[in-house]
């Protein structure tokens, strides 16, 4: 049984709880709280299901334990410097931390990965939601006059994106104000926004997302080959359960002799899942 | 550069003849007929382009001369006793082979093992085409009275199969007594099958093919997880697409002394792609 312990109990620790119970092959070493004690916890992997921004620090301590980690780290812009950060800490240590494992980046990255291999020239569009961005959420809420805020994504295809920001005014502030406000910012200028003034945010809240993610590429010389993955999710619950399953691969990496830091592109789909080689060939090849 | 033969020059053969050409990391080594002699092939990876039958025999002599192959094996039922086989050979002789890389089983079983990893409890449907059926044109062919026969897969859902199959009849031969033979032999008695004479089979020739294939599931405790994934290709430029990016795994996996047989489900997709870990992290995460 690979023992697995949770760092950060929030919406998707608690999903992940629920991923690792749900396992055949695993046990919950623990639950574990952002000021825990680090050196305290023992297990196999830890999951940091922290706020982003905190990932490096708890995965480098845990790293350096010799301890495996899975993070969902979402900022695009910076995982190649986080997987090079822990890789060099996981070889020192001979420890595996799997970066960016939620579903974008993470599942999606695989998928992108694949179908590029497919059709190797052309272009691929990932077309987000209908959902809840959390930075365009945190950012409408950061607006002078907004008490609260959800901004959805809504996907008008090729990449192009509109937000539906509801807001919850603060007592005596003006909408005309507000929504300009919004409009104006980095967050919402480049796209489409729709703002709208409604009397409970909590009202509106849904995990609910997707993605519909399009290429049309070459194999070979042959153009026009057309490839789409499309989901409907539970998001925290599909993040949890993405962490879950790569937890798995950390440990076999491990096991392996395979220590560093990797992205879900540099994982083989069988390491994710239970079961014996033989008997996932036969079932899902 | 990577050094690519190609064993069998049928339409998959060409295919991969293109994707080889079109590859920045590779050289096309030479094509060889089924008759050639295979001590006499220098390269670093064979593509067995070869009837599927046939890829055992010549994926044995290879592997023993540590020369890594790459094949489309499609018969589902005897996919493990064929890497098991091939794996003794390479493990011996310090070979790679990747066996079953075309789409289905290919790149549609690691699509199957990833979504098996998002929502590990569930059905997976897989449903074909429309497309053309090889052993069923060939069943269809084989029937008394039939001069040509074409067997079109149409998706019904749920994994569900319609068959149109299009006959040119031979002189004299009788419709109905065909039709009857077509409809009872085994590999058209299960499926909802239509019989068509047709005054040219290969005036309906078409290299098409597709596939739907569908996820609900459950991520931890969460149900109604639903995922898919469509495509629609020219079947041989993708499979021999396919075999040429698995052609690269096959190398890089014997670079880094990872010996052995591996179905696709085992290859990681970075393997799949040119470039560094650094360019395509930073392009597909």
């Amino acid at each position: 049984m690979i023992r697995v312990a949770i760092l950060g109990y929030g919406n998707i620790g608690r999903a992940a709880e629920q991923a690792i119970l749900s396992a055949p092959d695993m046990t919950l070493a623990g639950i574990y709280h952002h000021d825990s004690c680090l050196e305290c916890i023992d297990s196999d992997v830890v999951l940091l299901c922290t706020p982003t921004r905190e990932v490096q620090k708890f995965a480098t301590v845990l790293a350096a334990r010799g301890i495996c980690t899975v993070d969902s780290f979402d900022i695009h812009g910076q995982i190649w410097e986080l997987r090079s950060a822990l890789d060099a800490v996981c070889q020192v240590h001979k420890s595996v931390s799997i970066v960016s494992a939620g579903w974008d980046p993470g599942s999606d990255s695989m998928v992108r990965a694949l179908l590029t291999a497919l059709a190797p020239k052309g272009i691929t569009y990932t077309n987000f939601g209908p959902g809840r961005s959390m930075g365009h959420s945190v950012a409408a809420k950061a607006i002078k006059g907004v008490k609260n805020a959800l901004s959805m994504t809504i996907p008008l295809g090729t990449g192009v994106h509109r937000r539906m920001v509801y807001i919850e005014l603060e007592e005596g502030a003006d909408f005309k104000t507000v929504e300009a406000a919004i409009l104006a910012d980095d967050y919402f200028a480049h796209d489409e926004t729709h703002v709208i003034a409604v009397e409970s945010v909590e009202a509106l809240n849904n995990v609910a997302h997707g993605v519909n993610l399009v290429r049309s590429g070459v194999s070979g010389e042959t153009h026009n080959q057309r490839f789409e993955f499309n989901m409907t999710i539970n998001n925290p619950a599909l993040t949890g359960q993405v962490m879950v399953s790569c937890a798995r691969a950390a440990f076999r990496l491990k096991t392996r002799g395979g220590f560093g830091a990797k992205t879900m592109i540099e994982l083989a789909p069988i390491d994710l899942l239970p079961g014996s080689t033989e008997q996932l060939v036969k079932a899902l090849v």
